[in-house]
Formats: structure tokens, C-alpha cells, sequence
């Protein structure tokens, strides 16, 4: 592949100069776009995932209303914990059919094919690359903790406590889930790169509400164990972890093998850097709540990072976790448009 | 005051070489207490924190079970905010009866006396130092972010999205609410100091939902402001400052005049005493979930705690939040007994 015709998103996530920050937003395809909700009224939140013409519609309207640097398929972290065997509705938050106990659920849970059990997210991949060959498409999973908590807990929930609960009381059986996701989650990963994604992300969404020693013991060596795997059969896909909270660890997570680390709004980037030693590009990370307030204060919070991202490996713009669906679409506009003028960076003459 | 006969958590909290760690843990009066549920059930919420004399019976409770080595006044961190005129309620989660929304509603705040608007704080007090007078008991606040975050949005809430909405299109009156509750605050420390507590404990629980610009900006003013006014009226009794999630901003708060930090789960205490250059004690932090597993996982989580701790300034044993309701009893006596066993020290013949 010629290099030079690579897109900045993926230049950035591979740590080379590039001419700005590029930018993309965790749920950018999502409820705050009246487009969105338009083709949500059409079905059901799984319906929308299952059916690749309208999740591919879905992905596409951020990209055409903002410019943004790279899609994200629409998708959700937990189809793949359906078609391992578990129920799953949406009321509307996540509710699991079954939960999971003991060993013999464990052995109970199929891993699937992500080919035949999962085509239709496979397909909405296809769909978009097609019609925007030019927009980097990321592709993502849950990360084997985060999977484990909804399974364990049935749902969301305040303190992870059922979890944890599982986790200090029968700590083989949640192994051996675990194991069982990581290998679930890292063949959904490299089936959605083979269809066309450009980038992966791994999102650890509940990763926080670990102590450091927990998260060394229960979550760190499954994430590794995905990462081996999928950067073996695709090692020039850039790979993203986001492990949302677990800054204690960012030291460890900056070794593992992903080119890209996702931080969350509570330490500024210059620091993370420094704690990573420059091994990883960081991605993030304003608070999305910054965007319910007025522009100039978006404009200038974006500047600031802009300036603790200025010296570090390599940056990637972005919430520090998704955007949340009461956001007015004008704000996000007015993000889009701060990065795209703040963020342009002299290259050195001899990398032009 | 002769120094060799204060209590052990005293010392520990100055930073003096002490025989053996002490401990207590946050919300240590509470409902996971089949006694403290048996007194619960002769009053509401409210009712239980005003009167006195079941304030302190719940109070003392724990001491009695568990001989801990501190007890806290059982009370509410937003009895200051019912004392400037917001009705409260509590079904269970707190509800206020308005927000606060502009400047006309803080102007319409009243700054109240301790002493004549929450008199049954302070006799709570007195009955339990007159019953327990061995037992140093520590008087609590909320922080002014924390109490400002229920103001604004009426509750609890998952984002504080309303509290940062508010903080971005009116930082004046944002500013000016804070500052009146940091002197409800201050006023309502030194009044429990005055009434007998011998430390005091300033709870941010919502700190760690803020970037570190929005707490330096918003939270941590408003906190060095109350340790000032405190210390200059009680400058031995010891300041422990508990910003909940606030890690990013721990070299700041190490350096406030407060004598010890709380600490959260999830950063180890020996990086936080690093990060803190040693300035502080720290009070933590095994993750309240540790005590739904069993009692080995206990033990051993309790004894790599005191290995973090060994070469810190000094360590007050807790939790890292409050204890929960649906904790086994006697899973509290098992992390009381491990601290107590595990938690003894070579103090230097010197010193002895």
C-alpha cells in the first residue's frame, strides 16, 4: 500500500506526523442526530443493528453532516454475547435473557462464527466502504471484562458489585468466561477487519471500577490475549484500547501491543504521556459534557488539549467517552470545526 | 495536651510513628448493621440525624462491634444545605424540593448558624464523646462541588450533566454559590470541632466526575478555602480531605494544608504517595466490594494495602468509598481483625 495515500486517521494512529489532529467522536452515530432517530423510528435498537443497509445509513450521517476523520460501525458491544447464546433486549438499557453463574453456564455459552452468527454486522461493514471508500472505518468489541460484568450482572449497574462478587468467590469459572470472550471477541475483530475496517478499538467500558490489582488479575491479561491474537492475523490494522477509568494501569497498557490508547477526561494528555513514556498515541479526551455548555468555553477547552497533546507520541481527537444523546448537533458541529482549525500542525519540510 | 496519650488515629492522622495502623471505614453506621437497621425502623432518614440521642446510639454501634479505632458522627452532608433553605426528602436516594438555577436562587440562600440551625449535629456530638470519650470522633461536611452538584440538579445523577451545564454558561454564579457553601461549610467543621470531634473529614464525592481544569477551576478553590478557615480556628485538630475520583489533581491537594488525603480503590497508596511527594497521610483504600468475597481474598487484599503503605508518610486504613448496605457483618469483623493483626509496626525504640 502507498503510504502517502493513507488516510490522516490511520497516519495518526500509527504515530506519524500528520498536517492536524484528526477527529472522530465515541457514538457519533447515535441519538443526539435527528437523522438518527429518524431511522431508529423505523425498528427497534437490535433491529438497527441487524439490518446492515440501515446501520451502514447510520454510520454514514455523521461522516456527510460533519466531515469527521473515520467512522465507527454501528453496531453494539454486546452482540456478540447474543449469538454466544444469551437473550438480549433493550428497555432501554441492556437487559440479558440469562445471567451467568457457574461453570456449567460458562460451558454452556457457544463461540461463535462470526461469519454465520454475526454476518449482518460483517455486511453493514461492507456496505459502508463501499459507498464511502474514502472514510476510515473502525471496527470495535467489548472487552472480555466489561462482557463478563453485563453477563454476570444481567444489566448495567451502580457498583459492579454481583461482578466482583463472582470474581473474588469463584475466580477459575470467571477465568474460563473470560478466556471464552477473548476468543469470541478477538475473531469478531478480525472478521470485521477482513471485511474492510481500517482500525479496531476495544472498549472496557466499566475497566474503572477496578482497583489496579484487580484489574492486573481480571481484565489486563484477557486484553492482551485479544491484541496478540488479532494483531498476528492483521498487524497493519491500527488497534485502539479504551479502557475507560483505569488510569492506575495506562503504564502496563502502553506495552501490550496497541498502537493507540483511549483516555477518558479525568487526566490531561501531556500526563498520560508521560506515564505511558511516549510508547502509545493517545486518543481523546474532552469531557462530553463540555458540549452542553457555550462555544467559547468548547473552543478553548479544545485548545487546551490541543496544547498537552503537542508534544506527546501522537493524537487522535475525541470525546473522552461517548457522546451523550441530549447534545445539541450545533455543539458537536462547533467541536468538529475547532479541531479542524486548531488542530493543524506544521509537519517537518522533508515529511511533506 | 500530652501528646503520648492522644489516640492512635490522631497520631496516625499527624503523621507520627504509631504502634499499628488504625482503621475505620466510611459509612461504618449504616444499614449493612442489622442494630442500626433495628433504630432505623423507629424513625425516617432525616428524624434518625435529628435526634441526638439515636444519632449517637448508631454511632456507637460499630465501636461496640468492632472496636474501631475512629468513629463519625452519623449525619447527612446535605443537613448544611436543608439549614439554607432547600426542603429535603429522601425516598431513599436524597430529592430537594428546588434547584438552584440563577442568581436570584443563591442570593436567596441563607448562610445558617451551626449552632441554632443544626444544634442536633453538635449534641449528637457531645452525647458521643460523653459515652465513648476514648473513641476520637470525626466530624464530616460535604465539599462545596459535591453539595452544589444537588443542588443544581435536585438528586443524584449519572452524569452530572445539568452541574456542568451550569458551571460552563454561568461560572459567576456558579462561583458564587460555591463560595457561600464554603462558608456554611467551614462554619459547620469548627462548630463540630467545637462540640468535641477531634478530626474532621471533607467528603467530594463527585470530584471524580470533573476533568482536572474543571476541578482545579471549580472544586479546589472552594476546598483550600474551607481548610484555611478551619485550621486558622482549629489548628490541631486533623483535616482529612476525601475528593472522591479526584487523582489527576492529588500533587495539588497534597499541598492544601489538609493533613490527610482519602483515597479511592483504585490508584495503589505508594504511587499516590509518590504523586504526592510524601506531603500527605492517606487514608484507604480497599474497595468496598473486597468484603462481598471471601475472607482469605479479604485478608490477602488487606495485607498488599499495608505492603503499598509501609513506606508512606502515614496510613489511616479504610475503604475507598462507603461500606454497602448488602455487606456480611462479619465480613466487616474479618477486615477489622486483619487490619488489626497485620497492621502492627516496629515503631523505633526512640520513639517508644
Amino acid at each position: 500500500m502507498d503510504e502517502v495515500h493513507e488516510p490522516l486517521f490511520v497516519r495518526a494512529c500509527r504515530g506519524e506526523p500528520v498536517e492536524r489532529t484528526p477527529i472522530w467522536v465515541m457514538r457519533q452515530a447515535g441519538r443526539y442526530l435527528p437523522e438518527y432517530r429518524d431511522v431508529r423510528a423505523q425498528t427497534d435498537f437490535l433491529g438497527l443493528c441487524k439490518t446492515p443497509e440501515l446501520a451502514a445509513e447510520v454510520t454514514f450521517q455523521p461522516i456527510r453532516r460533519y466531515g469527521l476523520d473515520a467512522a465507527i460501525i454501528f453496531s453494539d458491544i454486546l452482540v456478540p454475547v447474543e449469538a454466544m447464546g444469551i437473550p438480549l433486549d433493550y428497555q432501554p438499557g441492556p437487559v440479558l435473557g440469562k445471567t451467568v453463574q457457574s461453570m456449567s453456564d460458562v460451558d454452556a455459552l457457544r463461540i461463535p462464527d462470526p461469519v454465520s452468527d454475526m454476518g449482518f454486522v460483517m455486511d453493514a461493514v461492507r456496505t459502508f466502504v463501499s459507498g464511502m471508500p474514502q472514510t476510515p472505518l473502525i471496527g470495535f468489541a467489548g472487552a472480555p471484562f466489561t462482557l463478563a460484568a453485563y453477563m454476570i450482572e444481567g444489566g448495567g449497574s451502580r457498583h459492579y458489585a454481583e461482578t466482583k462478587r463472582f470474581l473474588y468467590d469463584q475466580p477459575k469459572v470467571a477465568r474460563a468466561l473470560l478466556s471464552k470472550l477473548a476468543r469470541t471477541v478477538a475473531d469478531h475483530l478480525i472478521a470485521q477487519a477482513e471485511a474492510g475496517c481500517s482500525a479496531l478499538q476495544l472498549f472496557d467500558s466499566w475497566a474503572g471500577y477496578l482497583s489496579r490489582d484487580d484489574y492486573l488479575s481480571f481484565a489486563l491479561p484477557f486484553t492482551i490475549e485479544i491484541v496478540e491474537v488479532v494483531k498476528a492475523a492483521k498487524p497493519d490494522v491500527p488497534f485502539i484500547v479504551f479502557p475507560k477509568g483505569a488510569a492506575a494501569c495506562f503504564p502496563e497498557l502502553a506495552s501490550i501491543g496497541a498502537d493507540v490508547l483511549g483516555v477518558d477526561w479525568l487526566f490531561p494528555l501531556d500526563e498520560v504521556d508521560r506515564r505511558t513514556e511516549g510508547k502509545v498515541v493517545l486518543q481523546g479526551n474532552l469531557d462530553p459534557c463540555v458540549l452542553f455548555g457555550p462555544k467559547e468555553n468548547i473552543e478553548r477547552q479544545v485548545q487546551r488539549i490541543l496544547n498537552e497533546a503537542l508534544h506527546i507520541k501522537g493524537h487522535v481527537f475525541n470525546l473522552g467517552h461517548g457522546i451523550l444523546p441530549q447534545t445539541d448537533p450545533e455543539h458537536m458541529g462547533a467541536l468538529v470545526e475547532s479541531v479542524k482549525r486548531l488542530g493543524v500542525r506544521r509537519v517537518p519540510a522533508d515529511l511533506q
